[in-house]
């Protein structure tokens, strides 16, 4: 019989392992191991690694989608509210040593050829994630304080799709420098 | 014994297989299998995946290199090299489809705390790669062609960053359209 703590165990151990060591260097075993469940038990819970895989990029998304509380605080000006974002976000890498990235850009790497499911959620999650930056920005320009003449939109998946690559480079060299340059640049330079 | 020709089989269907699929996808059998060549004849070559990984990624930098002469081309101004510079990029990624991203980037996310090697191999292509781009901004700064008053050193590995955040996001969307957006934002607001 599929048990709902063994299902949220698994989740649990595989976001923690497929976030930190990647989907590919992860096998089932490995989850079920770091969950202590039974192996034989994911496959009550899941079809595949691959469909847990979705279900730890949801969880990963709702766990993520709570920094952009931040950025509805209206006591604070529109780049005061990136700027603690932006700390928010820092702070969760910096908190890993920098050693894990971002899920979703491990996931876009990695799996979007790999898993065509994989690739819409990913696509999808770009696109969730730019809307929820276009208020703050678009914000912004209305009442002066963002010069740069972007659309709102175009300059929201713009500074996301940097923030990607600021995360690998700060995997790559160790080291914060790649995500202080990156809010040094997006706020003194293209939403100044 | 080691036969130079069988080597550079491998080395090219390594390249080839490490790029489109990843590391951890992709099995020696795989490769030697890409490459007809005996399985046990890597082991000739090579003492393990990850040592070809290590000369893949090299083999990949030297090409890549090739495109950064644009750089050089002093009948352009700065600011045309960068557009050429990035319409090659951009045309890479176009061949394969949005489907392989950049090594340097995949690597990056995969293997960086994998392979404590490939970590200081990235951080140093970064580094090489940064000081090529930084020659043609601090030009364009000299001749007031770039008004970015952020250090060209700074500016070029923000500049990469972004491009690879560009790239997974073109990836997972399956789509020109954030390569496209990354050119125009770097050189129509960050490079202004």
């Amino acid at each position: 019989m599929a048990k709902p703590h063994v299902k949220e165990q698994i989740v649990t151990a595989g976001l923690n392992l497929l976030h930190s060591r990647g989907f590919n260097a992860t096998s089932v075993q490995d989850i079920t191991e770091a969950a202590a469940v039974p192996k034989g038990s994911f496959y009550n819970h899941f079809a595949s690694k691959e469909a847990l895989g979705l279900e730890v990029l949801q969880r990963y998304r709702a766990a993520a989608a709570g920094y952009l509380d931040v950025l509805d605080d209206a006591s604070q000006a529109p780049k005061a509210r990136l700027r603690a974002y932006f700390d928010l976000l820092i702070g969760a890498n910096t908190a890993t040593d920098y050693n894990c990235g971002c899920l979703l850009g491990n996931f876009s790497s990695e799996l979007s050829t790999q898993i065509p499911a994989m690739r819409d959620a990913l696509h999808l999650a770009y696109d969730e994630w730019a809307a929820a930056l276009t208020g703050v920005i678009a914000e912004g320009q209305r009442d002066g304080s963002i010069a740069a003449p972007q659309p709102a939109l175009e300059l929201a998946h713009f500074v996301i799709d940097a923030w990607q690559g600021a995360v690998l480079h700060a995997k790559a060299s160790h080291s914060r420098a790649p995500l202080d340059r990156y809010a040094d640049m997006v706020l003194n330079r293209i939403l100044l």
